[in-house]
């Protein structure tokens, strides 16, 4: 028996779907593809927030704030530079509602003469920022970042992986050349390859997109992808270096040492909510989810088995004593975040609503370990010894003195756990294109654990490279990216039999 | 001579614009009303909502994100409830752009069955999910937090006080009881009160708004009052008990101990980036912002005077090393934030910079300070001594030791200027209505310092109210609220000479 309905091998999407609700993250609002995040989700993106910030702020970006609404003339600018542009996107046309006959509508007195677009994504208004602050080379780089939230019109959705409106951080920056906006683009993905390792235990593949999975008006596009547990991989982080292709549409000219007026070279580069999807489906198991302690919004939890009785004050002193003294120590470079949990529910359905949740450890302390000066836990990373749930019992001295220690076990057992698996399930094995279909190919309905291949090609363009993206979508494959660190000699190509020049990564994904 | 280009008895609204520019904190955007807020303007908004977040967590209110867009019908349900209903808002009707020859629109579609309306305030999203959150009397208190962007179609705009878009954090709770519901009210306006007091070094008047300024729906509205440099009140946050009338639309009802179905009394309660308005009109002076040290990106910035020369790297290291032990020092419960500026520009220019933008302490320092082990620096509130500035030197050891204490000493000394200034200036001496028309009526372009009258009224309510309103509005005035702790006893009321049942604040504002 585990603690949630169904299992990962059972059905992998509904699994995620029950974390997602029964790990009290997030739900389905009233407003079409959008979600409520609750705490337990909400709490992650802050802690994400909060040491992603620290580290963009490190490394010398400035956090500003732009206007939600773009004029739609910003964009008809961007649509005739870049092909492909999607136009699926949210458009405010009036700006009163009026009640007619009882009944409430956009007045059309109310209409704007230019509508505004909700932003999907800030190139184009701050691009248009950048055009009036750069003037000089003294001026350069200019490095910027915003959180915010963006707004996509999505057909399909499914929560935190793909919204209509979702939360992110955009990083955007302006260079004098290529060298060094090309450092700049590297210097966003090593932060985000690192960040999503160190920080919430998803080991990730950083590399460059192919041609076709480029940002609409990137030069070049790189990613981090993660190894999700149905084997799919799932789209973590981009990074674009965007070349002059901006600039020429906002004007973005400096003026250089020589006194000339140089275009600008630009980035700009993004994670957002989706991160937290790809938490669940990398550390979740049929229990809930496993919290990275982290990023986890509390990482000790407390439940005093209460009885509704006299003595449950001193029970609850005891606890609170103890959370006091766990939240004076430190982990991750911050406080260490204990919670009480009083509400008036019973002990056991607090136990399942944080093993469901995924708090790395979760004290159960009743009345004879308040008297016995001790505390009784269970690890949510060895939840189960056998068929029965394990419980640890330590002298309250002993477990406030290895607290420490068990936060950075659990959070370095869940990256080994996802590391292995990353390692197990990439194979070089494939020689040729009927490789790729006789392992893919075998399962029609895209079910089943599959991994990624790795393999040789000869980087074809334009509609040469039509060709191979349609082979392998018969296949449910995509090209994930060309990953940093190449060998110093290819296998000829998977494609055409050609000689390689490039190793690409080829899965399934989100 | 001024660092700011006007003063303030020049012209107050013109040195208000000036600092917001010179300061660099926020400029105007493209987007109509809406504003582009800079590094130093968002990393204030960045330091007020660290620590707000933490007080409203404190008092048990967990962070939830809720959708952005909400579906028409909600404001309509609302609509019907509530007279006074504000109807400028931006409005959503499509999902798609699309080129009609070679023209970017709307696609006719594309029409939204249902528009959408960007959140000018989340009531009615939130308290859809209460009506399906709240079960029974153990789901109460629910109390919850939002740190959002919310749109209001403004007129007329002025960036911080008065934006089409603006950043906030919105409160949200519901109790079993009025009882549970006030006492909920009451703690958020004290939040605010403290945070305002402690953090802002902003002083304020906390009380409750006359009925005609409530917010629509509202039972009862509070609001905290400040002082501003022209006299003028600016209200910095506000707290709603609304009664039942939100749970009646929304349908949010529990089942109480009796086994009964009751209706959940709920609250609202918010502040924005309007306080950062507040913080400029409270602390700002002709050469700028000073900024209080508990919210300055900065604290200490530190200007090595370079020369382009090679003896310049030891210049930086001794700025290198001085910004970190001091950044290993703690002010305000935080780590200090000390900054070096080298960027390529002129030492004097750097050092008005940062004397506009208020960073409390700027250190400027020399190879001869480098070399004597000593730091020489100017304090924000204490710039000149006559017309000159005023530079003090210190061995560094000194200097470091003292700093926490120079950080302590501004914080306290801007607020108790703020707070010598709001106690000097109200008045209850205003005994009659001639006597405010003696006062505030002599000046009919409302420019001039005026302060506040205090006074009694005897709280009259619909069309009597009305007139009362009348009368202070040909004089400008409005009445900003009847402050918390009021007096055993009252004097006639001003207006009609009845008898006093409370005592009011009435003043010019923002």
């Amino acid at each position: 028996m585990h603690a949630l309905k169904i299992t990962r091998a059972e059905d992998f999407p509904e699994w995620y779907q029950a974390i997602v609700r029964e790990a009290d993250m997030a739900e389905l609002s009233p407003t079409r593809g959008c979600m409520i995040i609750k705490p337990w989700g909400y709490g992650i993106w802050e802690r994400i927030q909060a040491e992603l910030d620290r580290r963009i702020k490190e490394s010398g970006h400035d956090n500003y704030y732009f206007p939600l609404l773009i004029p739609m003339g910003f964009i008809a600018k961007e649509a005739d530079h870049v092909e492909g542009f999607a136009k699926e996107m949210a458009v405010v046309t009036h700006h009163r509602l009026k009640a007619v006959d009882g009944v409430l509508k956009p007045d059309p007195e109310a209409e704007l003469a230019e509508p505004f677009i909700i932003r999907p994504t800030s190139e184009t208004i701050i691009g248009d920022a950048f055009s009036r602050w750069v003037k000089s080379y003294r001026d350069l780089p200019l490095k910027l970042n915003q959180w915010a939230n963006v707004m996509r019109w999505e057909m399909r959705t499914r929560m935190f992986l793909r919204t209509a409106e979702f939360l992110w951080q955009e990083g955007h920056t302006a260079h004098v050349d290529e060298a060094d906006a090309m450092d700049e683009t590297m210097l966003a993905l090593e932060i985000y390859r690192s960040f999503s390792e160190d920080y919430l235990a998803m080991p990730v593949v950083a590399g460059e997109k192919p041609e076709n999975e480029r940002f609409p008006g990137a030069e070049k596009t790189f990613s981090i992808e993660a190894m999700m547990q149905d084997g799919k991989a799932l789209q973590a982080g981009t990074s674009h270096y965007l070349g002059t292709h901006f600039s020429e549409a906002q004007n973005i000219r400096y003026q250089d040492k020589e006194g000339g007026q140089t275009l600008a070279h630009t980035t700009s580069w993004g994670v957002s909510t989706r991160l937290i999807g790809g938490v669940i489906m990398t550390h979740g198991d049929d229990d809930g989810l496993r919290t990275p302690p982290a990023i986890a919004p509390r990482q000790i939890v407390i439940v005093p088995m209460l009885r509704g009785k006299p003595e449950d004050e001193a029970l609850k002193d005891y606890c609170a004593a103890l959370a006091q003294e766990l939240g004076a120590l430190t982990a991750f470079g911050e406080r260490v975040r204990a919670f009480v949990d009083t509400k008036d529910a019973k002990p056991a359905d607090k136990r399942w609503d944080w093993v469901r949740r995924g708090a790395p450890i979760i004290c159960e302390i009743g009345p004879r370990d308040a008297a016995g000066g001790q505390v009784s836990f269970i690890k949510r990373i060895a939840l189960r010894e056998g068929e029965k749930i394990k419980t640890h019992t330590l002298a309250r001295a002993d477990f406030v003195a290895a607290v420490q220690g068990l936060l950075d076990e659990t959070q370095s057992a869940l990256y080994a756990e996802a590391k292995a698996r990353l390692e197990a399930n990439i194979s070089g094995e494939f020689n040729t294109f009927a490789d790729l279909e006789a392992y893919f190919g075998a399962d029609e309905d895209g079910g089943g654990f599959k991994g990624w291949a790795r393999v040789s090609w000869s980087r074809p363009t334009g509609a040469a490279l039509d060709k191979v993206v349609e082979r392998l979508k018969a296949l449910k494959l995509t090209i994930r990216n060309a990953p940093l660190g190449q060998p110093a000699n290819y296998k000829p190509c998977i494609f055409t039999g050609a000689a390689g020049v490039e190793e690409i990564l080829i899965a399934r994904a989100y």
